[in-house]
């Protein structure tokens, strides 16, 4: 090594010693006579000093020489410090140097290599090796690194193998997400690149490996929203001879153990709710439960008082905000309405009650209901005095969602939204189908592997919509973390389902009939989840964005800056591959 | 859970214990008024018995219907065995079954589920999932999820981080053995899938990682050889402020703990060899060392004597196979000449030597050469009476490499390659660039970003060929395992050995500007290595292949046969991907 030690490691006990230290230059301190240097590594900052003396002069003035960011290598003896730094572990000591070697010099950095940096995330990407330097930024990678460790120790222990599945798989005709590869050595055919293992890990069910995990890469070709990646990791599962029960319990203490052993925090049992459940109660299938605020209906208290935003609405509900009263003016009530408009909710305005400061029930709508009218809905509500009773009203569908995304609003500006507030939700009995606007018919709420609860499959025929599933999600402070179900493992309820989907004879024969021949030579039960690791990583790290807990990922387009991909190829690889590109449009 | 136990779980100790067991019928054997069940699961494989009785007679007539491979749940009482069998760790009981449930049926299986399996290799790959039934192949995999693990944790252990580095990534114009990915939201762009991820790990440095590794997918879209994988698994590495010697000796303390913990062998200490030796003592870069047999050079003593193939040969050379003589007919080492001309060695012919049971020395070419010559030859090669003395000449080049495939076969067909004889071996000093015939141009031999020898590097404008590079490979039992070199990290040098190799200006730019940017800001010595993790997890399996320890391989045209992958896809998605189908050629 370059090094004896690193800048993490000394302490009062090596004062004396003759050590060499490697790493970057944080900061050069001149105060003439005398000059500080913080070199900095992975492991922390030493404090190096050099004085001037008749002897050290030149090494004084070397290290005059040494901009930010120079990789150096500095050698000399270990010496108390006069003034203590309590907030840096090798404060007590620093370095005294006698010499000093340039590695490599390096040009001023594009900003400043601090948490809280000057660069703007733009900047940043581009140099993204850079960015990476920062403490935050590197943290949140080696946290991703510890979850990895302690999720691979716990599926272990609980007998589960790591199997690695493809990466170049079959092409799906209607896979309009994948990402395709086309095959130099099969002209004209493609693999592509998966969106989950799904059908490697049943296929390793079927092969009997009875518990499977894998932290996988797995790929989608979709317009990217705001916190979505072309390329993301999973953590996958699979079980078999296991009811829904077992999976989620395995899960949980997945779970469990993270918080507790990564994070110090013990996260209570996490509890049930179903999907019915969660759309009525807080207007959406991943409910943020780290505060109440739940839905209370109202249709019967308000209809036939003659006002038409309720009379005419399909549903009317509303929450409670607690302590909201002293903290929403008339006006900031009005920008609430406001944000519902700009968010096109669908909501056809925002009524609101509470208790004036003489206990009196009071509302935006006084004029068509009496003060009794008004306290019925506060005491269903279960409003106090100082509370702020929110209600909108409209068709059922639309308003649910709004009101859902009026609690979630509310909530943060409230601060009931804490990061350091950890609030875990099983959300079970998903639909098995949903019905598609855009295609006319039904798909697969989740995929079509998914197995229908027993007493509903005879509404196949005649209520597909209120068929439930064995599937479950995993919902953390209002995120989906992850989602699975048991699944189908016989041919005949496989070949339902893909009929009942629309596929003909010939479309699953084409796409899926290795499966169906599979589940013939004795499938066992089973079932998996898996989780988005990258979701899980920024959940831990308390950040907001998915890119932070991911070494170098891409922007909103698809496009890594730094390196400028993706990028055209030359023809002659395009022949090679048998393909051409079509015109620009 | 469907079950109590698995089938691998049950002792004496549970003798009189009402238990619950899942798992697939092994085999069915009805003695008439008694039957039994091996019933197998991935723990292990439990007798189940089934006795006729008033009472039970239905159950026996249940039992009898179970066919090989039938997923079944059977619940009874744990009861001592009569003849125990000492091989099965469940061999001291037996189930007595209360109830059976089929789970699932199976058709018969297209071959015999046991290791001795009566399927041939395409058919196993067509039903993988059943392939993987049988425990060989099952080890198989649980053995690579082992080494996987123990990989990870020596790398913990050093303080090491696993990053994940992006599997879609830029394209290089020149990188014909690239898969690439058309981009549907950047139309006419691609994406490329990478053959290693070299410039995130270098980058990972820059950023300051100081310790990276990663087992990682990587990609290759190369005409497949007999056992080569379109996708296969790297162990990747790279480390800051390190010296070669550095890099070698964590490497090393990896595969020696990863022989002690998984295969329970001390591997001794691993000897370096310069690349310049190996091929001078063995005719190649990966040597097998489990055994001797190293050339000697006899130039000197065979020249001028008149015999035509040695006089005009440029390199004369033999090796000494130890007790060959009594193992070699004279028809079987025509065999062997005809193994060289069938292997297109270029070699011109084989000659031998050996003692007389009388202690003469004698040789193939007597007519040319008196005793007294045959017997320097064979002292100089350290012959030993009973050995044999194996003589190529020819161009240098192609005899070495002729010499050693010669060696090769020699060692196996005396048994010296024992497949639980381990021999590792660091090649050192590697070339930096090696001689194109195919574009009459000096290529990087491992890439572009290796660093030369400082002292070697004013000869990349005399004589580029004699550069040596700081590279290395880890070589077992004649295979190489993997490869690494310390990379060049400043701006100029990169520059240097980019134009060297061939590259304009702006090809650099295009292509590798953001390293060469990355360079001048502060990159810090850095080097690393991978290793081929199927072909390490083949080794330890003493398997010929590495499909063997891939859960889903694919054949030699690259195709999944299980799934019929890869495959076309349909003109509406090609168009969405702004790409088209050249026609057939």
């Amino acid at each position: 090594m370059l090094r004896t030690h690193t800048c993490g490691e000394l302490r009062r006990s090596h004062i004396g010693q003759t050590v060499t230290l490697t790493g970057w230059v944080q900061q050069n301190r001149d105060r003439g006579g005398v000059l500080w240097i913080d070199l900095r590594d992975r492991y922390g900052i030493t404090q190096l000093v050099f004085y001037r003396s008749e002897t050290e002069s030149a090494l004084l003035e070397q290290a005059r020489s040494l901009g930010r960011e120079f990789v150096i290598q500095a050698s000399g003896v270990v010496v108390a410090r006069g003034s203590q730094n309590r907030k840096n572990p090798t404060g007590e000591i620093e370095l005294k140097v006698d010499a000093v070697t340039v590695l490599n010099a390096s040009k001023i950095p594009p900003f400043t290599i601090e948490d809280n940096t000057d660069g703007g995330v733009e900047l940043r990407m581009r140099y993204r090796y850079l960015d990476l330097r920062r403490p935050q930024a590197r943290e949140r990678l080696l946290l991703r690194d510890q979850l990895a460790r302690q999720t691979r120790a716990y599926f272990h222990s609980q007998n589960f193998t790591e199997v690695e599945t493809p990466v170049l798989i079959k092409p799906t005709p209607e896979g309009a997400r994948d990402f395709v590869v086309p095959s130099r050595i099969n002209p004209g055919e493609f693999y592509s690149l998966p969106q989950s293992p799904q059908l490697f890990k049943q296929l390793l069910m079927i092969a009997g490996f009875d518990r499977y995990f894998q932290i996988v890469k797995c790929f989608r070709d979709e317009d990217l929203r705001a916190d979505r990646q072309p390329e993301f990791t999973q953590l996958d599962c699979e079980m078999a001879f296991v009811t829904q029960d077992d999976i989620l319990s395995t899960f949980e203490g997945l779970i469990r153990k993270l918080f507790a052993t990564v994070k110090g925090v013990e996260l209570p049992e996490i509890p049930c709710m179903t999907y019915a459940d969660a759309m009525r109660l807080y207007g959406t299938d991943k409910p943020d439960t780290r505060y109440g605020m739940q839905f209370v209906e109202l249709n019967e208290e308000v209809k036939g008082r003659g006002f038409g935003l309720f009379d005419e609405a399909e549903w009317v509900a509303g929450f409670c905000a607690p302590g909201g009263y002293a903290d929403y003016t008339r006006s900031q009530l009005d920008k609430l309405a406001a944000f519902l408009k700009r968010h096109k909710l669908g909501a056809d305005g925002l009524v609101w009650a509470h208790y004036t400061v003489d206990g009196l029930p009071k509302s935006s709508v006084d004029k068509f209901y009496a003060e009794d009218s008004v306290k019925t809905w506060l005491e269903k509500c279960g409003a106090n005095p100082g509370d702020l009773l929110l209600i909108l009203a409209g068709p059922a569908d639309k308003t649910r969602k709004a009101l859902g995304e009026l609690r979630l609003l509310i909530g943060e500006q409230l601060g009931f939204r804490d990061k350091n507030t950890f609030s875990a939700l099983w959300v079970v009995d998903f639909p098995l189908l949903e019905w598609s606007e855009e295609t006319g018919r039904y798909l697969a709420m989740h995929h079509p592997f998914t197995l229908p609860k027993h007493e509903d499959i005879a509404m196949l025929d005649t209520d597909p919509g209120k068929v439930r599933a064995n599937a479950y999600d995993l919902v953390i402070n209002g995120t989906e973390i992850g989602g699975g179900s048991l699944r189908i493992h016989d041919r005949q309820t496989q070949e339902l389902i893909f009929k009942r989907l629309g596929l003909t004879e010939e479309e699953i024969q084409q796409q899926f009939g290795f499966l169906l021949e599979a589940f013939e030579y004795g499938a066992p039960p089973h079932g998996g989840i898996a989780l988005g690791f990258d979701r899980l990583c920024s959940l831990f790290a308390g950040s907001d964005s998915i890119r932070d807990v991911i070494a170098f990922p891409k922007n909103n387009s698809g496009r890594d800056t730094m390196t400028d991909s993706p990028s055209t190829i030359s023809d002659e690889r395009l022949a090679e591959l048998a393909i051409s590109l079509l015109p620009k449009r």
